[in-house]
């Protein structure tokens, strides 16, 4: 199948690429490399180098014999996508190409607007090229399970249907997203079930959790197809933080009471969703929305399960209640439906001590490019702020020869 | 009370300038004019002559003894909206200030990406404004029934209860918009929901119906305080289209079967809505909706309204069902609830063959200003096009002197 992967430089979009291409698709690769911008603006970097787009392909094609052709192309720029739509005629776009950090969202009244308008005007242009170029396609689009909030009934996959008044219908599941980014994403939803309905498009809105882990059988491959790994607090996900911080000895920082409950999972299980939805496309005029995810924990329960992985080892950690920067129920319901991918096939890789000593193992290997400074949460959901410094002058030097 | 009225030169934001101020409040007008640049764009404009924001405001001055004071301001320059906001410090903004025509934002992929963009944009910047300088002020935006579509179960305001495998939420009612504007009214109403459930403003959101009429007791007053009409197929709402076919001759057109029901609204009832809203302010923190209309009709019923109305008079009036341009349902359920302004003292103008009648003779007064070939609906839901010619030299020169 031909596919092309959006946002194909990040944590998830280069490992899917590799994936799909490992097994047997024709991968076109896509990306404006803003990541690495937004990187040297916020003073954060992936822990584990990573290599140019370039040399990345060129490993690839090198290590499998499998080419994937890579594109600079800015989803912001309409006829861009017009013209990258019409050159490749992809069967199925995969679509990680928008500005994905809550945080980052929160930083000050610039940042949100950047976002909201990066990500709906990147999907729009995607949604017009697709419907006026190749129809027929299959657009896969990364949303995420924190669209949803934290309602205090069930969490269906997209849909509910509701008894009102003697009546009945199917609706959308109604969201209440916790950040401006998580905002963004539910506008996207909304933009895509309208496409489908009125277009007659075919599109799978993939509501992701929250996704740890550092590599895939693909990237493990070679160190120059490593993917980023972010610990920070605009970029990191908590539970690579986690393994961050009990990697340099500092007490796991959970935020509030910590019982704030999410859907996560591994990398390699992100790579194999994707995959299945490529595999299995809705019918023409069809929205389709999986919740992606395979476990739910608390916050404070996986920090107990970093612990409880070092003590394995015989060694101590701390875990520290610290102010929580965002709005949110610390103590709340959740029970979320994510059982369409499991009807489609997937094998969830559950959380192990082995993995988290797996990933412990990676910071371990690149304990000297940690920057400590950045792992605590520094934006506030009510006041803002928080870019961290700008990274020294020697570490801008290594960012810029990742 | 010291009020803005963004979007003060629309259709409805000046007559909502001058019932407010009539009322005895400290109106601030603000608009970027964008609306008779669309026009130009368009190849469209207002049946009734409409004067510049200046002349109005002199004239209003004139009749009233009062002072409404005018800003050129884009809502999209968010350093303007920051230094208005700071210069005026409203108790209330009234945000009419969004591209409204649903038609417009499906010309193209460039009008739709516009339309989504200036809305959001425009409602970010001002909500942004508001929560760093004024966050005790009330914002009241002006969404659209429209957000809703036509779901098979009973329409509430903005919340729904829903029960759900032995649990219980209160939670935003699931949308369902009809074309690319829609989209950025839903977009916006859950930026808003989240602006006052995380940073603890205070909004009314205003699901508004269709709206038809020519004037309002201020407008009324002199020719210069004249509100714009529409009666063109981009702009123009279905009544008042009607009531200029009637006008000229023509067979009134009905989009497909006519069996699209609507909440409709007297532009009288507007002005008063706005002022209940403002005079009733929400608890910080609360996001409140109400839907503001007071009957609703099938598009067809109002086609045999106004055929009713013109046969009182002797004269004949065809119905033609016309090829729908839009892609909707041509039958279907619809009740919605619109209780809470009736709460608040809404004493609503019902429609009458008199209000028809008078929206008609309107209409005969400008009748040499009704340009024909802009009544037909031009844009397709499924293939955009739709600009009407541009106007020739001899109207642009009435319109330049508009």
């Amino acid at each position: 199948m031909r596919i092309a992967v959006l946002g194909a430089d990040g944590y998830l979009g280069w490992p899917t690429a590799l994936h799909l291409s490992a097994q047997g698709h024709d991968v076109v690769a896509v990306d404006n490399l803003i990541r690495r911008r937004w990187d040297e603006e916020c003073g954060t970097g992936s822990l584990v180098p990573i290599s140019s787009m370039e040399a990345r392909c060129a490993r690839w094609q090198q290590v499998s014999g499998r080419s994937i052709t890579w594109h600079n192309v800015d989803l912001r720029d309409r006829d861009a996508v017009e013209q990258l739509v019409v050159a490749i005629k992809p069967e199925a776009v995969v679509h990680f190409a928008e500005q994905r950090s809550a945080p980052y969202s929160m930083i000050s009244p610039s940042h949100g607007v950047e976002t909201q308008v990066n990500n709906l005007v990147g999907t729009l242009n995607l949604i017009y090229a697709l419907r006026d170029h190749v129809p027929d396609c299959h657009l896969i689009k990364l949303g995420t399970m924190g669209e949803y909030g934290t309602p205090n009934i069930d969490i269906e996959e997209g849909f509910i249907e509701i008894d009102h008044n003697g009546r009945h219908d199917r609706m959308l599941y109604p969201k209440s997203p916790g950040s401006v980014y998580h905002l963004s994403k539910v506008h996207d939803s909304h933009n895509l079930e309208f496409a489908c309905r009125v277009w007659d498009m075919r599109a799978t809105d993939l509501n992701q959790g929250v996704v740890y882990g550092t590599t895939t059988d693909e990237c493990a491959q070679h160190p120059e197809l490593a993917t980023r790994f972010d610990y920070d607090g605009i970029w990191g996900t908590v539970l690579n933080r986690y393994c961050v911080q009990a990697a340099v000895g500092e007490p796991l920082s959970v935020h509030g009471k910590g019982g704030q409950t999410r859907g996560f999972l591994d990398i390699r299980d992100t790579v194999r969703c994707i995959e299945l939805a490529a595999l299995n496309a809705p019918a023409p005029g069809e929205y389709r929305v999986f919740n992606q995810f395979t476990e739910q924990f608390s916050v404070l329960e996986l920090a107990e399960k970093v612990k409880h992985a070092r003590a394995a080892h015989g060694l101590e950690t701390e875990i520290h209640h610290v102010p929580n920067p965002r709005r949110e129920l610390e103590e709340h319901y959740y029970k979320a439906r994510h059982q369409h991918l499991l009807d489609l096939g997937l094998q969830p890789h559950n959380l192990s001590d082995t993995l988290i000593d797996h990933v412990i193992q990676a910071v371990e290997t690149n304990i000297s490019r940690v920057r400590r400074e950045t792992i605590a949460a520094a934006v506030d959901w009510r006041r803002g702020g928080g870019l961290y410094r700008a990274p020294a002058a020697s570490t801008l030097a290594t960012a810029t020869a990742r």
